[in-house]
């Protein structure tokens, strides 16, 4: 069968369930718990900072739970995204494998967010919320939140890490383009902002500050709540779309995958596109590779402890049991700003920690030139999160080229790097490199850890 | 019918032949004339700058001419393109009309520009070139012959005009990314450079001053070529891909053009979009508008002087009938930095005096005012130059709205602005401005254009 480059989908087929994997594991993940009384937390406990819709999906048992059409109406503008094979990729490295990959930066704000953000500012919308405020790294989530606020009529204020606030200053502009407030983190407009630049006037900021900053106004204003790119159990739900569109696309050129390959930060793209198909691997459907690729310098599910931890730097959120750097750790102001996130979604780590999923750490010179020989023959210049799932792709296709074997390799392409060209510049020019292994600063920000029985 | 937000096709469904109009028209376009001889120029002359199927292209008689295989494998990167019809912007404005918009940001460079950069480069590399040289405006047409030269193993050189170098260097990394050099224009290593440059050292340069530095290094080695990415027949051929798709899409929801609007720089995306429904008008079978909307600062086909005249600055191309505000004429600094060209396409400019087509001008803050109500509703950012184009929908969709006409709109969204987020910050901080009318420029301009019996 000849595959073609793309295989679309008809709007027809855009999905009209999102896919919960927990009434299918073996076991549950383990609760959340609240930072005082160490209990599971309940639905009040976290009314202060999300509408109760989405506080029942966070918890909800049911395997399908339909997306309201005003979400899909906003969805049709971009999906279904196509599913590419990587026909001059793979021929400039003479491997057998066959690499498919899912291409969410045709959305406007250019990545896999707005899956979510459309979703949450929907719900946010109909509970009355007037305000939402989010934290952001590169500035993928902070843009799509800012559009799907404007699509329903929303405030969005933003608080992105000062590392790339500085190196994408035009992310900002497209929040502001599309209605949002933006604010470099650690700021002056909290608590949590005044007490890490007290400590660090020149601090480059983390994922875990500004979630600090975005939670402390949502908590302290009745109309305003908060919104989260990653992590939570109803961010990666409503991200299943990806996988449960490409389980499809697949299956329309009759194949099926040996491995599947995405980044993670937090793990919502990663889990997007795989849930669906560890659904097919735990019915004995299918038996792929699922496979977690982390930056190096931010690595917490090859070399962070799976235990309780809190999902911010001050330590305002509840207590998450997974894998985690230590709270207070800063990583390296990589370019992949995305990952820079001294923890993990619960449910990806209790799946590595289970062993239905795997994980990898890469360095990111090693990603840019992946990202170089993917722009130079697929065309898309990739943004520097997705670099580790195509090198992590590439990894598998050379073995495939020494071994003869024709696996069928499907990765995320979570985004283009058209806001994240600096990098580029950096690395054409010779100037980037690989930070060192940071295990002392992990070792002490794990000594901070609270401990949980 | 109920019209879907996207109106896709599938890769089998991509043209397998350009359509060429010339053969078509009621009368062919005036001749290109050498500047010594004002004789017509013939495929010797144009030799030194162009592979001689490209210069067949130029005087093809032949109405469809086929794409080949190679050309096509690269379109399937991204084409077909998406064909969207505009209900979110539709229902802001009230309006009864209904707005469809062929959107070639799809594209791994984000415009419509390597539907001719991969022919172009196709074309040389078969004739066994080692190198292209171009000029650039906002840069998208530079970063789509590097993408292009990067696909069939060329050398891409390009002179990008200076005020557009500082406002969008990411573009310029975009280019270096596929392979490309990226020069500012005027640069100190050309002879016309050079010449700019002793007169005015603060030169913020123009279309037609790259344009001579890119013709002066190919004209001058032998292992050379020159590649122009809008203007000329070839061009213009090549862009027909979009407007063959949008045939096939909207006979699909079943409705027919009233209006067609693209904007002009030197004509090639709104060509691209309206010849083949022009070939219908000729036909007979339907009768839309079809009008161009070019820039209030750089009005050539609504003030300018039907004439013969250089494509270029310093003179060294030859003499082209063209609707001309002078060769010596630089526009103001515009943020569509892809339309600031003193001329047109003769092609173009036939058909707008011929009265096949028809011409406006319009201010930049009403473009950017209609590309801000675009994103909020559409979420796709729009470059500056098809805002342009949105504008010009934006007064017939109003117009519909007052007199309760149910017109069918169709325009070309050329591409996205994600490298043009600068001019949106200027929009968004009250700082972006019209320029006026420079009526006394354009008559010095012209005071110095050769007179042609």
């Amino acid at each position: 069968m000849t595959v073609p480059t793309k295989i679309l989908l008809e709007e027809s087929e855009l999905p009209t369930h999102w896919y919960n994997i927990i009434p299918d594991l073996p076991s549950p993940p383990p609760p959340v718990l609240h930072p005082g009384t160490l209990e599971p937390v309940g639905p009040d406990d976290l009314a202060p900072l999300f509408p109760m819709d989405l506080i029942l999906q966070e918890v909800a048992q049911d395997s399908y739970i339909e997306i309201p059409e005003p979400i899909r109406e906003i969805y049709r503008l971009w999906r279904p995204t196509p599913l590419y094979r990587a026909h001059r990729l793979e021929k400039s490295i003479d491997t057998p494998a066959r690499i498919y990959y899912k291409y969410e930066g045709a959305s406007p704000a250019g990545s896999h967010k707005p899956n979510t953000a459309v979703a949450q500012a929907y719900y946010n919308a109909l509970a009355g919320v007037r305000k939402l405020t989010t934290e952001t790294g590169a500035g993928q989530w902070g843009s799509a939140l800012a559009l799907a606020c404007r699509m329903f009529g929303l405030e969005c204020e933003v608080w992105q890490v000062a590392a790339s606030f500085d190196q994408k200053p035009y992310r900002g502009s497209m929040m502001r383009t599309w209605g949002a407030t933006v604010h470099s983190s650690p700021s002056e407009m909290t608590n949590a902002g005044r007490a890490i630049l007290a400590q660090d006037p020149d601090s480059t900021g983390s994922l875990g500050i500004a979630i600090s900053e975005a939670v402390e106004v949502a908590a302290t204003n009745d109309d305003v709540n908060y919104s989260l790119g990653s992590v939570l159990n109803h961010v990666l739900l409503h991200q299943t779309v990806i996988g449960q569109e490409a389980t499809v696309q697949l299956n329309k050129v009759g194949e099926t995958p040996d491995v599947i390959i995405g980044c993670t930060g937090g793990g919502s793209n990663f889990s997007g596109l795989s849930f669906p198909f560890l659904r097919e691997k735990l019915a004995g459907n299918i038996n792929p590779v699922i496979r977690a690729v982390e930056p190096a310098a931010c690595p917490s599910l090859t070399k962070g402890e799976y235990r309780y931890d809190f999902g911010d730097t001050i330590g305002m959120t509840p207590l998450i049991k997974m894998h985690t750097l230590g709270h207070s750790f800063v990583p390296d102001p990589i370019h992949a700003g995305g990952l820079r996130y001294h923890g993990m979604s619960p449910l990806v780590s209790h799946l590595v920690d289970s062993g239905l999923m795997e994980a990898a750490a890469i360095g990111q010179v090693e990603c840019f030139e992946a990202a170089m020989q993917f722009a130079q023959t697929e065309g898309i210049i990739p943004a520097p999160e997705p670099s580790h799932a195509i090198a992590g792709a590439l990894r598998e296709a050379n073995q495939c080229r020494e071994s003869g074997e024709e696996k069928v390799i499907l990765i995320a392409l979570c985004g283009h790097g058209h806001f994240d060209m600096a990098a580029y510049d950096a690395y054409l020019a010779g100037d980037l490199h690989d930070y060192e292994y940071p295990s002392e600063a992990i070792e002490s920000a794990l000594a901070q850890v609270p401990v949980v029985a």
